[in-house]
Formats: C-alpha cells, sequence, structure tokens
C-alpha cells in the first residue's frame, strides 16, 4: 500500500472553513522543501539553509535576530515563554488566548510552573486600565507570583487586530513595570498586511522582545520558529530548544520552508488573500438579512451568528467549521490562503438558501 | 532571494560521513508529503492520512499500537521516558545512551526530574549483571530514586547490535523487577535487518513497551514516532504530546512520511543500503594496513582508529566525518540510504592513499 | 549574645489579630516537644513517637491514615495537590483559594505545572453550579488540560464554614466526573467545633481523599501535617514528602506536637476558643453603630467595614491586623486559642471610642 | 493517652551510634523555642527573632548574609542548587554526595531537571584533575548540560574533611570555568572546629556562594538554614523557598533555635564534643587488634572493618549503627553532641569482647 490511496480522502477544499491549518500548503514551499531533498548537509542547523534563513528573517524584520524554527506554534509559544519568565512569574494574558486555552497547561511545563493570569477586554484585546492594575498586582509579595511577562496575540483569537498604538500603550505599560512582552504570532501575516505596516513595526519597534511567528497556518506544512529580538537570550534559547526535543535534526527542511515562505512575499501574499476572502465573507454575510456578523473580522477569522437549522445545514452539505464558541449559535468560518473566491461564494449561497428555508 | 540560492552549498554527498541525519531524504517520502499537500483536513490528526499511517504501523508490527508522530528523536525518547516513570524514578541505560549525553537533559526536564542511572557493559550494550543489580538498587527506599524504566538502544550507538537473545534477558531482568522497557529505535530498522527479524519479534515480543521509532536517520525528513504497545498509555502519551508542542497541527505531512517510509519496504531497503554500505567500508579497513576496525560495526556506524594525519588529509579533502569518540584518533564513519557505493570506495582509495603516506 | 534579647519585643498578645499563626504555641505542645527532645530515636520517622502519633491521628480520624508531618500548610496542600492530579490535571477551587493567592505558585510547582481553575461561590464557597459546569470543561479534548482535583477549604478564607451536607453535594459532583477531592484544613479543628461533628464526619465520610490538616494555627509550632485516606497513594506520597525537602530527620519533634495536640482534645478546646472569642467579638461589633460585619464569621475570621479613621486610630494604639481585603476599609480580625476575652473586650473598647470619634 | 507514653521507648542514648541525627537536641535549643512560645509575632519572619537570628549569622560570618530557615537539610541543598544552577546546568558533585545518593532526586525536582555529574575521588573528596576536566565538559555544546555548579560536602559523607586549601583550588576551577559553588554543611561545624578556623574562612572566602548551614545534626530540633553570599540571589531565593512550601508562618520557632545555635558557641561546643567522641573512638579501635579504621575520621564520623560476629553481637546487645557501607563488613559509627565517653568506651568494651571472642 502507499499514499495514493488516503489521497482526496479530505475534506473537499471548497468547503473547509474549519480553520487555516486545516488547508494544505503553498506550492512554493513544498517545491523548496523537495530541492533540498537531495544534499547531504550536517544536522541540527549547522548547515547553508539554515544560516539563510536566519539571515532572511533578519533581513525582513530589519534588525539582528535569533531564529529557531520548531514544530507547533505551541511550541513556539511555550519555550518563548520559558525565556521570559521565572518559574515563581506569572504570564499576563487575555481571557482567550491561545496559551491559556488550547496548549494544555504547555506554558506552566515549560515554565517550570509560572502562572497565567487571565486578563478581560473587548473584541479579543486586553484593556490597558486591566494590564495596569495586574502588572503591579502584589508586586514583591513574596506568597504571590510576580508578573514576569506580556502575551499578547495578533491577530486575536476573536479575529480583531491590535493597532500599532493600542499594542505601544500595553508593551508600555508592562516595561515600565519591569515586565517582558511576547507576541504569539500565529496568524502575525495576517494582521500585518491588515495594519499595513513593516514586520519591524509590529514587533521589536512596538516593543515585542520575543514573536512566535507563524507560518503553518498561512501555508506553511510542518514548522513555526521563534523568532527573539534580544541577544541576552540567545543562549538560552538555544538550550531550552534542544531539550525540549524541537532541534530537527534534518533542520534544513524547516528552514527551507522558511526561506520559501519569504521568499518574494509569499506570506503577504497568502495572508492577503486569506484576509480578503474573509472580506468577501463578511460583505456576504452583512448582505443576508438574519445572519448578524460577530466582532471586526479583520484577518481571517469571521464569528457570525447562525440560526440552529442553518448551522446543520450546512453540515449536512459537507461544509466544515467551529461552532459554539464562544456559544452556541456561533460559527467561526477561518479563510485561508487556499479558499477560493468560488468556495466563499458558495458557501455565501448555501447560508443564504438555508436562511431562506429557515424562514419560509 | 529565493532557496535555490543557498542549494548545492553543502557537503558533496560523496563525502558525507558525518551522520545519517546529514543526508537528505528518500524521494518516495518528499513525494508523498507532496502528494498530500493541496488537499484540506482536519487539523491535529483527525485526517484521514494520519488514520491510515497508525493503522500502516500497526499492520507493521503486528498489533494494536498508539502512534505519535513527532519532530525529534530526542522528543519521542523524552515522551516515551515521562509515560513511564514518575519523577521520582530512575531510567536504567548505558553510559552512552543518547538520552544521557546527547538530549541536553531532555528526559530530566519530561519526567519532571527523574534520574538517568548509568550502566556499563561492552560494545554499547548494557551488560546484564549489571542491571540485576541496578533493578534492586535501594527499591522501597523513600531516600532514593527507584529504578522505574530501562532504556535500551538498538542499534546501539557504537554500531553494534543487541540479538533478540540478548534483549530478552535484559527486558526480562527489568520486567521481573517491576521495571518497563523503552527502545530508543532511532536506527530501528538497520538493526532489523542486520537480525533479520519481524517488527513484532524486536519490539513488543521481546518486552519493549514503548518504541522511539526512528524515521529521519533513515530516509525521513521531518518526523519519528513515539509506539507504543501499551494501550493503558493512550490518554497519558496524547496529553503529554500535545502539552510539549508536539502535536502538529497540519499533521498529515507527518503522517505521510510515516506511509511512504513503510509503503513498498522503502524502511527495510533504507537500512539495508545503509548496512551494506557499511559493510564494505569495514572490509576496506580491513584490507587497509595500519588502520583498525573498533567494535561490532553491525548497523550502519563503523568506528576505526586512524593516524592523526590521516584524519587531517581527509578533512582536508572535504571529507566530513566525526573524530575523537570516544578518544582521540577514533573516527566514526556513518552511511545512510544516500551513500553510494562510489563514495564508500572513494573514502577507502583517500584512506588508503593517506594511510601510504603517512607511513612513507 | 542570646535570644533573651528578643523576647518581648513582639506585638504584646491582646493587640494581635493580624492571623492566627501569629500567635504563640500551647504550652502542652512546648512541653511535649521538650519531653522528646534527651531521647535517641532513629532519624527520618523511623522511632515510636511518630508511630504513636500515626497511630492517634488514625484513632481519632476513626480509619487508617497515612499521615506526612511536613513544615508548612502550603507543603501539604501543594503535596497533596501533586498526589492527586498529572502534569496535565487542573485542579477546581474557589477564587479565594490560599493554593491559588498565597502560596507563589507552589501547587504549579509540585504538579509540574498542572492548572488552577477559579471558580465562584458566595461567602467562599463554591457554587454547585459552577461546579457541575467546571469538572466536564472540555473533558477528554487533548488541547485543554484536563479535570482531576476538587480542592475545598475549611474553614474558607473567608471565615464561612461548609456544612456536611454542602460538603458531600461537592464532592459528589466531582467524584461522578471521576476528580478527586482534596480538602485544605488549615482551619479544620475551627471548622470541625462549629459544625460539632466527628473528624470522619467531616473528611473522608463525605469524599475527602487527602487532608492538610492544620495545626499551626491552631497552637502548633512547626508541624502541620497530610492526612491521607487512600493507602493507594502510600508509595506516591512518601517519596513525593521525600523529594521535597519535607521529610524531616528529627521527625520526633514534629510527631510529638501531633501527639500533644491530639492529646485530651487541645486541638478542640483550643479551636473553641477561638471561635468563641470571634462571636465576642462579632457580637460587639454588631453592638456597635456605624460598623458591619461581613460574612458568616463561624469561624475565628472576622471581616467588618471600619471608616478608614478607625483603622488609623487602631493601629496607631498598637493593634495589628490587616484590611485592605478583599477592598478598601473592610478589616480582617482573627482570633486565635491564645486570644483573651480582655482583649477582645479592648479592641471592642476601642473600636467603639473610634468610632464615637470619628462621627462626632 | 500524652505524649508520656512514648517517651523513652527509643534506643538508649549510650547505644545509639547511628547518626548525629539520631540524638536529641541541646537544652539550650529547646529552652529557646519555649521562650518565644508565648510571644505574638507577624508570621512569615517578619519578627523580631528572625531579624535577630539573620544579624546573627551575619556577625559570625563576618559578612552580609540573606538566610532562610529550611526543614531539612535537603531542602536547603535543593534550594540553594536550584537558585544556582538552570534546568539544562549540571552540578558537579562527588560521587558519594548526599545530593545524588539520599535526596529522592531532590536537586532534580528543585531545578527542573538539572543533572548531576558524579565526580571521583579519594576519601569523599573530589579530585581536583577530575574537576578540571568535568567544568570544560562540552561547554557550549547545545547537545549536552553545561556545567554550572559545584557542590561541595564539608564534611565529607565519609567523614573526611578538605582543607582550606583544597577548597580554595577545587572552587578556584569552578570559577574559572564560570561555575558557582554551594557547599553542603550539614556537618559544617564539625568540620570548621577539626580546621580550627573562622567561618568565613571556610565558606565564602574560599570561594563559596552558597551554603547549606547544618543545625538538626549539631544538636538542633526542627531547622537548617540556606545561608546565602551572594546578594543577587535574594528575591530568588525568598520566592523558591516559599514556592517549595519552607516558608515557615512561626518561623521564629527555627529563627530562636539559629539564634541559641549560635549563642555562646553552643554549635562550636557541640562540634567539639562529637568529635572528640569521635577520636576517643578511634584511638580505641586502634588500640583493638583486628579491627581497622578506615579514612581520616576528621569530624564525627567513624568507619570501621568489623567481622560479621562482631556487627551481630553489637547489635545483639541494642547498638544502633549501619553496617554495609560502602561494602559489607564495614561499620559506620558517627558520634554527636549528646554522645558521652561512658557510652564509646562502653562501645569499645563491647567491641574488644566480641572481637576477643570472635577469635576466641
Amino acid at each position: 500500500m502507499g499514499t495514493a490511496s488516503v489521497s482526496g480522502r479530505g475534506t473537499p477544499p471548497a468547503k473547509m472553513f474549519a480553520s487555516d491549518n486545516a488547508a494544505g500548503a503553498s506550492a512554493e514551499i513544498v517545491d523548496a522543501v523537495a530541492a533540498v531533498s537531495m544534499e547531504a548537509h550536517l544536522a541540527y542547523g549547522n548547515d547553508p539553509v539554515t544560516a539563510a534563513a536566519g539571515e532572511r528573517v533578519a533581513e525582513v524584520f530589519g534588525t539582528d535576530v535569533d531564529v529557531h524554527c520548531v514544530s507547533t506554534g505551541s511550541a513556539a509559544n511555550s519555550l518563548a515563554l520559558s525565556a521570559l519568565t521565572r518559574p515563581w512569574g506569572s504570564i499576563l494574558c487575555h481571557r482567550s488566548a491561545h496559551i491559556e486555552v488550547d496548549e494544555c497547561g504547555g506554558p506552566e511545563f515549560f515554565t517550570g510552573g509560572a502562572k497565567l493570569v487571565l486578563l478581560d477586554g473587548d473584541d479579543g484585546k486586553i484593556d490597558p486600565g486591566e494590564l495596569r492594575r495586574a502588572v503591579r498586582h502584589r508586586a514583591g509579595d513574596v506568597h504571590s507570583v510576580q508578573p514576569q511577562v506580556l502575551s499578547l496575540t495578533q491577530a486575536t483569537e476573536t479575529g480583531s487586530v491590535y493597532s500599532l498604538d493600542e499594542i505601544h500603550t500595553l508593551t508600555g505599560i508592562a516595561r515600565d513595570a519591569g515586565l517582558r512582552t511576547h507576541l504569539d504570532g500565529a496568524r502575525f501575516a495576517n494582521a500585518l498586511v491588515h495594519l499595513d505596516v513593516s514586520p519591524a513595526e509590529m514587533s521589536w519597534r512596538c516593543g515585542v522582545d520575543l514573536l512566535s511567528f507563524g507560518i503553518t497556518k498561512n501555508g506553511g506544512m510542518t514548522t513555526d520558529a521563534v523568532v527573539s529580538f534580544d541577544g541576552s537570550l540567545r543562549d538560552e534559547l538555544a538550550f531550552r530548544v534542544k531539550r525540549a526535543g524541537q532541534l530537527a535534526s534534518k533542520l534544513r527542511f524547516e528552514s527551507a520552508q522558511v526561506l520559501a515562505y519569504l521568499a518574494d512575499d509569499l506570506w503577504l501574499r497568502n495572508a492577503r488573500h486569506a484576509n480578503m476572502m474573509a472580506q468577501r465573507l463578511v460583505s456576504g454575510l452583512h448582505a443576508t438579512s438574519g445572519v448578524a456578523v460577530r466582532g471586526a473580522a479583520q484577518a481571517n477569522l469571521v464569528f457570525c451568528d447562525l440560526p440552529d437549522r442553518v448551522i446543520d445545514g450546512l453540515e449536512n452539505q459537507g461544509y466544515v467549521f467551529h461552532h459554539g464558541i464562544p456559544e452556541p449559535g456561533v460559527a467561526r468560518l477561518v479563510t485561508s490562503h487556499a479558499t477560493t473566491t468560488e468556495s466563499v461564494d458558495g458557501l455565501l449561497t448555501a447560508i443564504g438558501d438555508l436562511v431562506h428555508d429557515d424562514r419560509g
């Protein structure tokens, strides 16, 4: 038996709105991996592909960086947080942050038991007033964990995007209280093209120390990366990555993905496309009576209220998407680099028809 | 810029004897990854490629298994060990084991601080007498860590291969004392074809509970796997894998590698080839006066004593290999699926000429 | 210099309402420690005092128990929780629980990074509806920590006491969902005498698996204890206690405190006295116009609203107590075995005078 | 029932040679504890007894120090090591060190999984050549744990005492390679009076950064202490102590022991007495034909070869001591502050008689 027997058994791409990581990978990235597959290179990153990838990330961000390719965004987050907090520290994040709700305690494991402190704020964004209180909460009190890291998510879990000013405000509050800032950028590119700013502006120039640089969700295959703007963490990160079983022997295969991702603006093109598909979806939903879009939908996540029979109907037609987040009756529709206009229009038509039937 | 600019800058494959993970990947594996890259699938293993991979591994091993693709052999080892030992446990392994010397304390991290207890034994193999003493060492004494896991490496770090009888003896000693057995099979295939036995015979049938199933070193790209023969560990392994940041979102890309690896005996063919190249190298070295092969060289690692000037000369000619392990003057030459007879013969000629010059 | 020079420099006992652990120790306990101080015994609990203490605790609780004397209530809590949850587990507790707010992340450290999930409920008690939702929250979902332990505090941090029915209800919800129950009994005796029930009724008979048995706050010197009603945890607890540096070499000095504590109902007499002093305080405060007592005050903690000038005035007179918990203007007044009626009456008079002045 | 019923059931002090922690406590220490037992003080060290203890330790060591009373020597060791090494660090210690063989993996737990690297050396002392190799072992190699701490034991586990020159040499090797030094001083006082030097000379002046300051084995009751000579570790130690459940609420009871221990040279008198008893024992054993004393016996531990029938005979007479360390036929006899000349002479007579019988 071979792999052929399973190809094609998945969801038709046109009906997949479950997540951007449900999409396949960009052809350029697949090709880049294949291109280095016949070469012989020293393992563990001592190869020219990895060196080139590091240089390329530095060029893209316009500053010196340390880059560590890791196999998941969860690993990127946990490793970054572990380098920024001591075991008795606390990590301040939004109540909806992926590090809190979707990583099975990974940050606690990697940090040796630091505590995540949950902050509120509208639209998936941390409220500055909440943060101001939290950064000083029992500072210096030996009976309490100590605030040490601010972790932001950009774009947020609800599909909104922090403005640069908003990020500046939050990282400033953190820095003034002696905290460092981590950015969970699983959808960094989607936020970047929404804001139309440079990678530098949306990272180190607005106070980010360590970035979880998302690649997988935006057309990559098997790698995300930790990007560090703080040279003093170089050794610590290297040892932590190795110790966590995240230093790939044939690292070139990850590095090649990074290079292809950043070549010829593939990453920005992919993200622009995904966002544009989300906008197309939002526009269509706005035009559909009885359907309400929730939140900002500035990136590639669209939340909307749908009647139960519409949700059921879509699923019966083979559409795949999450619903019930954050409450029953809310559907989360995610677009990706691989989403086509036809698939969006098809979904809109299906929703329109089902809504019509539902009301009829 | 793109990836093309770095292609070809590595070591010529013909001169690479540093490690089997310095080789590229088998074309079948690269093709399999490409083949699934346009599909849309639910993430985190809820896809048909991953389901098929699990079934295929079960078929190959002839029993029910749980399979977790992880990004490195180090992760496979640490995760397996963490599922088999409590924090106050000890892991009995050979002094030269990868988990002790090459994983930066990963097993201690994943287990919450279990202790590795180092056993001696010739040719990289644990001496049964040593193990008999160790399994009972201060059992029940609250002041001491408690022996809980035996970790074997097959093929060993010195290139030897345990016979089935030898494995049976060791796992029996462990089981009788209440210990479980982990097998570090980074070079499982190389050992398997050397012994010419079935995967079942060299794993669960001789007492192995959890296997680190090596793929990367034998033609894979970005994945190794934990294979569990103990269904009672199912949940624990799943949560540990996720929590460690080792549950890939686009898991299909790992699973496709597993499928291709096991299809049409690719894994066995790759391993046979690598071993055969090592035998060819050994034969040639035996015929070279002044060069002594060390140890058994039953898999794809060849250790030999070379004069310093020969080592220098080879490096000057562009050959890449490790030396100084375990002591100065010893070279470690590793063959892989990608090693050619021409490259072995070229190396032998180079050594022969340098030895001749050295003595002249 | 000697210790004499510091004696007497503390707060006069009559003005100390900061905490029950600010009191000294019962004379019986001090005497018991002195009584064993000339004996020679094997260390680490292999002594007859420790054996007797274990038997005595079993007798008091009316069932087989394992007892581990540890140096703090925080250690008791963290050790108990670590024996009941895996690293990927979650511990469900009230938002005000000591394990969450006052132990600097100790539970996370001891458990290897389990997560505390905070539940709401009036008067410091977990609301059953909250618990019902929490025990099933994402059960079986590998992306989320898994509910594994319910941790109750009796008496609560706000001075209330769960009824037996309330405990039964909560432990039943937990047990039905597969969770175990830990009871933080830092003020176990205060709650016990308030309910006027047996130790068995308020622990294992209502579903408690592991108890942090408070001694220090109720007249002890240097020990609290973990009391386990689950024999299957015997070995695990023993190894965890040792590994945490909590197995005292001269354990007899802790065990002697346990024996004296439980002899002649000292522990119940101490708790009754402390509670009675709290009731006297509450009665007096009720009679003071302009002062509002908050919450149930069923044990030995009294919370009340005091005008700022009254708080300042008391402090100026040398009274020591916490205020600002949970908000400005709230004073927490704690009585202990050492609190006298004169000191309570003195405090009431001082408050009455200050309130009068404040209004005058 | 009360404590009286168990008094006197232990081993007669005259026949107890099992360990110095099998002895009772000095009367001065018991009295000091009793003296503070009626006072009211803020908890967690915010009391004048603790302040005085800190000042007194500083005075004794002739420098600024941070002092943390903890409940065991194991806790002191683990906490100190955790403040000096990162999780990927290694701790270099003698193969016989207590932290390796008698703490159930405590150092691994507290450090988050650092590795203990075992060094050899005669008479329980680390060989400088071994240390020189170890401090540079794979420094900077991301695949290996990194040497970060040297841990010395003074007096050693075999009863020998490092000279100041020997300590200087070892700490110098460590410091030159960037390592810090921890001293396990469970028998610090015994070594100090043997060398007849000042506490400063045997600690920070010869390169010690953190000291586990033994009290329990030398007449204390329930406390040992971490003494830090490095102010930069102040906060880290405070948070680690709390988080480990080692910050006692009624800390005064520990602090009072420290004050009494250091008052009027009690600690030095106790240690001199214990050492003198050991010397008396050694002299007597030397005079006993057929009995060989092993090692230096410079502190209060005496190892000697005894015929099996002598060992059995002593045990039959009620003597309590360890034997079989490090091999069968070796007895370990430990003296303490409570050992009397009569008890030593009694033991010598018993051994003499048994040896005579054995040979007769």
